[in-house]
């Protein structure tokens, strides 16, 4: 087989990006069981017609056929085929219908797993990539409060990850309410047809959306001058809302909607202020998802890398799931951990303090006397203390290069004798220092016991 | 949507059972990482021809197509067609051959993922299911110990779950030059039909074994009659050694390459009885897998569920890959974590103290107060504890219950002045015991902390 190169699209990394992911991924579960989420996960495929029924999705999904499968048969009954899932989304819906009489609602749930868009790769963007979910869905109504919960749920998890030399995140807010609270007002009753003209506004700048609102969402140029004032608001405190409450009063556009959803922006954008200063945004420009989403919507830039896009998006959902009897409401936010993780090991942000676990590799005397190293290697690791043993009774010099190329910080050597205590010794390879040691007794120090994960610039 | 069906072969569990498969999981990554492996992904796709290349295994194998892709496409080259993994080793086989330039052999390498096989589903038998792998592999050469260490991280890696009600297990272990040097020793040289014949032992017997062999591998009936006698040799100590000797010299079927495998053999057994008394059994009517393995091969039952089959299975290969200037032995081994887990959980084995991480729900006593109750629970989880806070300011009553049902231990009541410690008062709904709490200084005793798994039959 000759060298294979890489498939793009499908991210993989060497043992070190490895233990950055692990890292991360860790944070995240343990910032979301402090938070009472419990997790689950779901199998990678749904049956094809589920994951088409928002059908501007249907390019992305890769559908899955066995080998030996009649060819005939794939065209066959759509409910049958088996698709790989694109989001977290559509099958932790499913999977709250099936279960639901197995649950206790509000139901809190993360779910971290990989997801497949069959979409042209870029910077950032996969085929293959792991997402951080957390929702929670409620079996009837949900209250508003779970929309400021959601977003300062991960504004802790990530700024869990500051520690490891994650930049610092902006989490971007906006309202389904408001917006369309506010085009109605104005008279712009095709709601989705100005999101879709506000969401160019980074492309091709406000004039071309003012004539794009025109043309397309049937404004006049006063109403589309409206529409883009709005989108200029922007900010982290109680003001957002009076700006917008007076733009509207300014334009005759205020209505019972948008006033219920200034209440809820201004509601989180003051509790954000209380317990994740700085991090939460209002910005009235955000469209992407509010043409699915019926509340909140979050958007999450890394700061210093806007360019990358957002690395946590979501919102609420007033039907996340139905099955006619009981509609099951939800709101979430999903982390794109294989974005943020590229970004971190390509940007040289982050990285592993050594390769592999080991923190002792016990040298080997001779090959007779492997069975020595052996239970010094038992010993240490039933005290916590990750080991391996020499692969061979080579020099002790070529043993040590062993352990340096990996980085491991200590070698262990076996004493001559049968094993009293004291006759063997351990080396600190970086210092050189070799010392007398017990296997009962000896301990790395903390930061050397297992591989940690740092900030490029320091230790 | 109308309440969806599992899919058969697809297994999810519930959040209880996922903490479940979370430990094991959690267990066998602690125990790899205390031996030196170091962790990887590797993507879920594969080029179809690399998948192919085992000819028999191609009948489970699922094939993707992105769903806009010609359909014509889908029949052209086969080397740019993808499917899924049906094992971590064909995979990871790959990636060493991709990356050798960046790993330090021989590399030691942990990966737990989920794979895909097409088959018919069975009790334990899935189309979607988690392994979770360990190899070491050399370039160039790879000693023979490392046959006698992998079963035996394995062994500390399944005894590790003994503590929480997983059963005892067993491994069996066979060596391919054994077995084709016994029965080259006798004459017989189709040694793969010996193999297949052998394999069917426990399903049809000795006498029609007999048969098998002489119509299928060219057997007399005195060299099925041995082959018969070397697969009932099975035992822990040097005497399973003694006995194929024995059985060779009687046969006139002593060879080098036998007495090579019965070195390896033996030390292994020995080693085994010294580092995991009782758990590693050599078999010698192992014969599943000796067609590709060129060493040692494993086998693992849980005692007492010998009809599930094998959990952990693996062996050496001579050739992990080969890319031409190097060729790169392995020796390795597969957990099936969702056979393991499903059955944990089918039989009643194991279970979750709680289906939730919540140790302590804050109560909510009007919504206007929801804030000093999100205080509550960040103080607290800032100390490690996790924390929800109740979904509405209904009765205690009602707040409790919605505790109860989730098996939360504690509510938390915060005081009606503005904060002053002391005026908190926590409840351990157990016992019903209440008393004044600070959240400075209150922790949950150690068993309460987060969700524990254990044995069914304790607490």
């Amino acid at each position: 087989m000759a060298r294979p190169t890489p498939l793009s699209g499908f991210p993989e990394w060497l043992p070190e990006g490895r233990l950055v992911e692990q890292h991360v991924l860790d944070t995240l579960r343990r910032t979301f069981e402090l938070h009472g989420f419990a997790g689950i996960e779901t199998r990678a495929v749904e049956p094809l017609d589920q994951l088409l029924r928002k059908g501007e999705t249907s390019k992305e999904v890769y559908v899955l056929r066995r080998l030996q499968e009649d060819a005939d048969a794939e065209e066959q009954d759509p409910g049958r085929r088996l698709g790989l899932h694109f989001d977290l989304t559509v099958p932790f819906a499913r999977y709250v219908l099936e279960n639901a009489g197995h649950l206790a609602f509000p139901f809190r749930r993360y779910q971290v797993q990989k997801v497949w868009r069959g979409e042209r790769p870029q910077d950032g963007r996969f085929r293959e990539f792991a997402q951080a979910d957390i929702d929670v869905v409620g079996a009837g109504a949900l209250p508003y409060h779970y929309e400021v919960e959601l977003p300062l749920v991960m504004a802790d998890a990530l700024g869990a990850l500051r520690a490891i030399g994650v930049p610092p995140v902006r989490i971007l807010v906006n309202n389904r309410k408001v917006a369309e609270g506010f085009y109605r007002g104005l008279g712009l009753t095709d709601v989705d047809a100005v999101l879709r003209a506000i969401d160019k506004l980074d492309k091709v700048g406000p004039e071309a959306v003012a004539a794009l609102l025109v043309a397309e969402a049937g404004a006049t140029p006063e109403q589309a001058q409206a529409c883009l004032g709005l989108a200029e608001v922007r900010g982290d405190d109680a003001g957002v809302v009076d700006r917008v409450r007076a733009l509207a009063a300014e334009h005759g556009a205020t209505t019972e909607l948008l006033e219920e959803g200034l209440a809820e922006l201004g509601a989180l954008v003051a509790a954000a202020a209380e317990r994740a200063p700085g991090v939460v945004v209002a910005d009235l420009r955000i469209a992407r998802g509010l043409d699915y989403y019926t509340g909140s919507v979050y958007e999450t830039v890394l700061v210093g890398h806007e360019e990358l896009g957002s690395i946590c998006s979501g919102g609420r959902y007033d039907t996340l799931a139905s099955d006619g009897a009981t509609t099951y409401p939800g709101v979430g936010l999903s982390i794109g951990v294989s974005r943020l993780v590229s970004r971190l090991l390509g940007a040289g942000l982050v990285r592993a303090t050594r390769s592999v676990p080991t923190a002792v590799l016990v040298a080997v005397t001779s090959e007779e006397r492997r069975g020595r190293s052996d239970a010094v290697a038992a010993a240490l690791r039933a005290r916590g203390v990750p080991v391996e043993v020499a692969p061979s009774a080579a020099k002790f010099g070529k043993q040590i290069r062993h352990a340096d190329r990996r980085g491991i910080p200590y070698v262990w050597f076996v004493g001559d004798d049968d094993g009293a205590p004291g006759q063997d010794q351990v080396k600190d390879i970086r210092s050189g220092e070799q010392v007398p040691a017990d296997t009962a007794t000896w301990t790395p120090p903390a930061e050397d016991l297992w591989p940690r994960v740092v900030p490029v610039d320091a230790g």
